[in-house]
Order: C-alpha cells, then structure tokens, then sequence
C-alpha cells in the first residue's frame, strides 16, 4: 500500500478499485449485505450522470413514469423465459406487519399477516409495466409509447463489489412498444447508440457495443445488444444494454392495439437501460494509483483552488487567490475555494487529487507577485504557470482538453487491449498474459460457447463483424466474428 | 357526471379528486394493492417539483446521498418510541429466492432461501442512516452534516387514495446532526420555513404551519413541527413536517463527537420531509369542476396553442399559429403546438383544460386578419384577443398573474376557512357545517385531544399562539391556541 493509502493496481487491482472507493469518498458497505451506501461524492458524480443521460433520453421521444417498486410473484410466470432469468435472485415480501414478541423483549413477524400472494421487489419492470401497458395500448394512435423510469432495483447477489455488482442498485429503464418490428428493431439500436455515445462524450469512454449471444441475452428478448468498456486488468465491463423483446411480452401480458386497417395486432417491444454500475465503468478506466481521475463532464467539482500561504502573508494570499476564485467562477460552475485553516497545503493537494478533481490551482506568494497562478492537471499531473488574466479561459479550454484526452487514452487502451486470433493456443496465451479483448470465429453454438468459458472464463462479450473462418474451438466452419473476454 | 367525465364538487368531492387524477391522466392504480403508476403528464409535474425543492435543499447546504432499501428488523428496536410507530405497517422481506413448484406448474417461495434476520422495506431511513452516520461523524469538524436523499418508501396502508396515501410514495427525507441543541433546533425551523415558502412560491400554496402536539408527533422525535394546507371541502392536508429529534437516536445508534474541548458529546438531530402527497394538495387545492389547475411554475406544459381551420385555411393558419408558436418559444419553454389534425379544436380545448395548463391560446382564421390571437386563462376562464407583436411579453406576463392570484385564492380560503371558537358548541357547530381550520384553546391534555377527536373527527393540527382562555373541551384553563381540522 502507498502512503496515500491506496494499493498500487499491478499489485492488487481488485483492492486498487476498493481503495480508491474510500479514498475519494464514493460509496462503502452499509450494515445490510450486498446493500451499499452511496457517499455524496459519489451520488453528486451519478446525479450528473443522470442530469445528461436524462436530457438524451426525453429528446429520444421518452417521458419519465413511476411503477410499483413490488411485483405479484404470478406476474413473473407469465413470460416463460422471463422467470427462468429473474426467479432466482430476489427479495420476497411475505408479510406486512411487525409486531412485539410475548416476552416484550424484541419484535416479530406478525404471522397473522402474511400475504396472500407474495411480492417481489423489482429486479427489472418489464412484468409491472406491460401489465399497465396492456391499459394504455388500444389503437395505432397511442403508439410508438416510450417510458422511461428512474429506480432503485434488487437482484439477491452473492458476491456483491460497491457499483459493480449490488443487492440493490439504481437504474434507468426505458420501455417502448411499437406497430412495426422494423421501427422496434431501429428502437433497440438507438438506445444503444445513446449508450456509446453517452460513455463517449460524457464519461469518456470508448466501447465496443453490439448483439450479445444467445445465452447472454436477457431473459424474455429475442436479441439483447450491450455495451462493453475495457478495464486496465483487461477485463470487460458491460454497462447497458438493449433488448429487443419481439412480440414476446406483448402476448404474454395481452398488449394489442387496432391498426389502421381496422385489425387487432400484437405490438413490438423494447426495453434498454444502464445503472450505477457505470460508476464502476468511470472509476476502473480513468483512475491511476493516486486516486480517482474524472471525465470534467461529470465531475462534481472541476477546479480545487488551494491558498499557500505562511502567517505572515495569509491575508494578502487569501484575497488575491479569492479574486483569481471569482474570476474563474465568472467562466465556470463547480469551482472549489479551499480556504481550510485546519489542514496544510500537501494534505489538500491529496484529498483533491484522490478526489479526481479535474484541475488543481495553487497559489503561493511568488504567484501572487507575479500575477500568476500554477495549474495542475489531474491527468497528466503537467504543472503549469497560467498568468491571472488569461486563467480564465485557460481552465475552460482545459477542461475540454482533459476531456478529449481521456478518451483518446481510452481509445487507445481499447485499441491496443484488442486482438484478433486465429487459433484457440492463441485466444488462451492472450487470456493467460494481458487478457483484453479478443476477436475470434465462433461457429454460434452453445456447446463451443460454454467449453470457451468452462476452459478460460471467457465469454462471448458482442457479436464483432461477418467474416468467414473455422471455429476456434470445434475448428467448424464459422461466418462470424465475435469478441471474448473475461468479464466483470 | 358532468358531461366532461368530472363529478362535481359539490356532488361529491371525494369523486371529483379521483376524477380529476384520471382525466387529467396523473397517475392510477397499479395490480399492487395500495400502489399506484404515476402516469408521464403527473411525473413531470413531480419532476418539476423535485428540481425546485432540490434546488432549495442544496442552498441550505445538504447533499444529497442513497441509503439502503432494506433496514434490518432489529434497528427498529433501537428507538424505543421509533419502533410502536412504523413497525406496525410495513413490508417484510422474508426470503431471497424464488423455485419451480415441484408439479413445475407455478413459483413457490423457496423454504430454504429464508433470510437469518428479516428486512423491513424503509417506512422512513432515520435507523439506517444513523447507524452509518455513527461511522460518519467523530469530531466537530464533521458538524453539521447535513444529508437528504429522494427516495421510495413503503407504509403499509389498508385505505388508499392516489397521491394522499399510498403503500409506496416517492419523497425526500433530510437528515441533519449538529453540534449544539440551538443550532439543530434552528434546523429544523429552517427546514419548516424552507417548505412554507416552496409552498407558497412554487405551489401557490398558503398554510399554516407550527408544533405539532404530543400524540401527533413523529415516532422517535422530541418535537415535530407541520405544514398544513386547507382543501376545498374544509379539510386539512398535512403535507410536509420537520422533527427535532434531540438526542434520542444519537444515543440509540452510539453517534458521538469529539468537541472543540476534547470531550466526547452525543450530537442534536433533526429531521424533515415532504412527498407526493403534496401533488394531492396541489391538486386538491386549486382545481375546478372542469379539471385541473396548474400553478405555472410546475406546469410541465405552461401553454397550448390550438389552431382552428377549414380545409379551406389549414395550411395559411397552421403557418400562421406556427409563427406565434415561435414567437412565444423565444421567451418560454413548455410550449405545446397542438397541431394534431384527427380530434377537433373542441376537444383539444378540453384536453387541456382538464389538465391545467395555465394558457391557452386559439387561433382562427379572424385571428389570423387581425393579426392577433386568443389567449384564455385556466385559473379564470378569461378571454383576451392580444395582438401577435405583445403575445410573447403578454404571456409572459400572464403566467406570473396566474402563480399570484392562485396564491391570492390559496390565502382568502385559507383566511376565510379559518375561525376562532371560544366554546366547543360553536366548535362542533362550525365542523358540522363548513368545517375548515378553527382555532381554539386547548389544555394541551391527551384526554380532551382524545376526547374532541372522538366526538368531531378533528385533531390538533398546529399550535397557533399563546393566548390565556379555558380550554373549549374541560373548562381549565389554557395558555395557548391551536390550529384545529378534521385532517385527510
């Protein structure tokens, strides 16, 4: 472990991740397993998150809806695949009372209030919604019908790790219903361009997005699309994805509207989301061994203004770094003025630098004389002297050069993290030393499928592009290309 | 039934409430007893509530965080008055786990999938934040720490009523710990005040505010104080409360601070919180027979423009209403173009407003001549011919008259539904006829409290004033006035 108290990732990248975690104040375990509290450090960067996805998802046509957090378990039996997938890991409400013990001593369920029929909490709305759907959809004129939620899921995991993998986690889930397979189909696909080109442009990120195989595909869809980001250990991250759901729910839950020519037809679905599993995407991209590194896009705080000054020159300092303050605040929101007494200069620089705060400015005494300031980048960690006049545009411009800047390095880590092989010795001396993406033939069965994971814990991550080949393990004749990795 | 789909008021309020929720297509009830779907037209109304509120909460300096869910069954234990109210109605989740029944014809809850200690679906978080605040919080340095968080929380009711009571509401609960008994009461007096002028500004909302008594307290708190607003049928609504909980769950969860003089104190609490009940109030409060009304300021859609045209005129009008629908987007957002050629002007006129928007503007072919349009005011049916030059500072205008004088009629009931009484035979008469806010004095004993509740169905609703006279219900003599009302 460094100085700082965050272990070093060529040394242990899982405890790198947990590290950084609490380091930058982002999340920690709460007192109920698998259930974590997000810090307000952590929720300010999804509450920006949010604030732009949000503004992409209401210019998609979609408005936002509330649906009941519990399910009537009989709903999840409806769609047959659909229950296989989300029967097994979630939270059972039984009962709807507590009551106090004989002895007086503790309280108990209240046996005489159980439920008739249980209710699970939502591990995804698909069931509760199209049950209301089935409402709203009578003709062609009520279509296309775009509902997007903000909510807080469960899925009962075993293994949990804080915004990888949660009992409870918050999500957004959009839902639509179409007239034509062709309009759903172009549906699915959008969200899945707003997902890439959200991690893009927001959380700078570069991904590879595509429909996912058959055996990772939701449980109810007839195609699922995702999008995978590259980790620095060479894993692959899913952060979204896409489903097209066919007729599927539709006939399960009796959606179905007239058309035009006067006929009772069933709709096609979408579902598509993302989660604060994406947090986990941010942090294990950017983030180097002094701590976290923020995209400015979605960083609470861009700019940390940090005073240096001695009892001699502190107020002289303090004024002159409050003007250098304000000036900034003239060109850009976020700006943090760090006038802290209690804590030296070097332990500010750490926090903000653990912070991820994209821009550190310092201000000492020869600063000041020379009507500079010295700006540093949490990126690069490049110091620079700015003069007081021009800082203002600088920091601006620099914002966006950080930006841009790390998702060039993302690109680059995605590019060089990819391999295409031709052989299975090959696909596994790639697992075994750098691991990354690995574009290989596969012939589409299951059965290669699931020797690839068995042998590797590789998994088919998205289909790739078409191209003819033999199967890198059953060495059959293949005509596409997929991309493996070991996952998250 | 008026011919509209809206029962009167004075036919039957209750019915009206529930009529006005569908037409105006807020929200409906879900297959989940007790749980209801807020629709996209009601959310975005609640959306704009949270953006302001939101807004106010982080100006007071709180930040905004996420909390478990779940809350193990035994931290309600913890306070011993927290736990008689809210362990009485709640959901709990018992199991982890869903199977195939053996017949593999439905789903049973897996036996075997039980949880070692139940969890209870949050009814309010004030246990589970400060189990971890208690990790939070060390020296005076950490003081104030103030959180809020929007979440969902689950009250199991048996009488339900869409946005009034609900098993599941959204809501925003804030949490506050200080070092010192003045600065937390000041709290939560600032909190009292934050949400009587959001009432006020945003909702266009008079009330009444101040302590609540005793028996009507929060389960846990030393004090609470209430916001209560006057509906059309005389009734109160509670809307929003702020509880000064002293020290009680500080001691309850072991929350302790080292102070300036080394020495380790337990900390004052408080906390507060309002809900989608107050969409009922606003609902309630300023609607008519013919639906909704909408302050301004939370209007998802601010103003409808309806073109009205022949076959002859379509496209000339249409491009006309077009120019003015542009005109009035440079100075506001919100704007509706209702250019939906298969329902009539007269149904469109309706549409909106049963849904409150505050303008609406038609547009005909004389209108076009004259270069003018038809501006009609929801809060009073007014018509004006304002002329397309002054129509976009007109409405702009308009739309702060319409927030100012729904405010002006919130206050003249609010005035004019309130009465002093010095005996309780004027005090039951008034109950009995039009009911509303009556202040009287009080003892301030449970016995009469109970008593006058049992005999009119109206309870404390918040201490008015100090003032010498014989308390209306036992003759002894009382030293305070309080705010009286049969509550929903």
């Amino acid at each position: 472990m460094s100085n700082k108290g965050i272990t070093a990732r060529r040394e242990n990248y899982s405890q790198w991740y947990l590290d950084i975690i609490e380091r930058a104040q982002l999340a920690e375990n709460s007192s109920v397993r698998g259930c974590m509290v997000i810090k307000p450090y952590g929720f300010a960067i999804w509450e920006n998150i949010q604030r732009e996805l949000d503004r992409r998802i209401k210019e998609s046509g979609a408005q936002n809806a509330y649906f009941p957090l519990f399910i009537p378990k009989s709903f999840f039996t409806k769609e047959a695949s659909h229950v296989k997938g989300f029967a097994k890991e979630c939270a059972v409400v039984t009962h709807y009372r507590l009551k106090e013990s004989e002895d007086g001593k503790s309280i108990i369920v209240d046996p005489d209030a159980k439920l008739e029929e249980e209710l699970v909490v939502r591990p995804t709305s698909e069931t509760i919604m199209y049950d209301t759907f089935s409402r709203w959809v009578s003709s062609w004129r009520d279509l296309p019908l775009k509902i997007n939620q903000w909510a807080n899921v469960v899925r009962w995991e075993k293994r949990t790790r804080p915004f990888l993998r949660t009992s409870e986690f918050l999500w957004q889930e959009g839902h639509t219903v179409h007239t034509s397979k062709e309009e759903s189909q172009k549906e699915v696909l959008r969200a899945l361009d707003m997902y890439v080109s959200f991690a893009k442009e927001a959380l700078a990120l570069d991904v590879y997005s595509g429909r996912k195989s058959e055996s990772e595909k939701f449980a109810g869809a007839v195609n699922t699309y995702g999008v995978e980001a590259l980790m620095q250990d060479g894993k692959a991250l899913q952060f979204g994805t896409s489903h097209d759901l066919g007729q599927n729910f539709a006939k399960a839950f009796g959606i179905y509207f007239t058309d035009k020519d006067g006929e009772s037809k069933l709709p096609w679905q979408t579902s598509w989301g993302v989660s604060t599993r994406m947090m986990g995407a941010v942090i294990m991209s950017h983030s180097d061994d002094l701590g976290l590194i923020l995209p400015p896009r979605i960083a609470p705080i861009k700019i940390a203004i940090i005073p240096i000054y001695t009892d001699e020159n502190r107020e002289e300092i303090l004024n002159y770094a409050r003007s250098v303050y304000e000036e900034i605040s003239n060109h850009i929101d976020d700006v943090e003025f760090d006038d802290r007494d209690f804590v030296s200069p070097g332990f500010k620089f750490n926090e903000w630098e653990k912070k991820g705060v994209p821009i550190r400015i310092e201000i000492g005494g020869r600063d000041m004389q020379e009507s500079q300031v010295v700006v540093v980048r949490r990126d690069t960690n490049e110091k620079n002297s700015v003069s007081k006049e021009e800082i203002g545009s600088r920091v601006l411009a620099l914002l966006d050069e950080i930006q841009v800047n790390l998702l060039n390095r993302s690109s680059e880590i995605l590019k060089n993290g990819t391999h295409e092989v031709s052989s299975y010795d090959e696909f596994k001396s790639l697992l075994s030393s750098k691991k990354g993406f690995i574009k290989a033939s596969w012939c589409g069965s299951v059965e290669c499928e699931d020797g690839i994971k068995h042998e590797t814990k590789a998994t088919t991550r998205c289909f790739s592009h078409n191209e003819k080949g033999k199967c890198i393990y059953c060495d059959k004749p293949a005509t596409e290309k997929w991309v493996f990795a070991i996952p998250y």
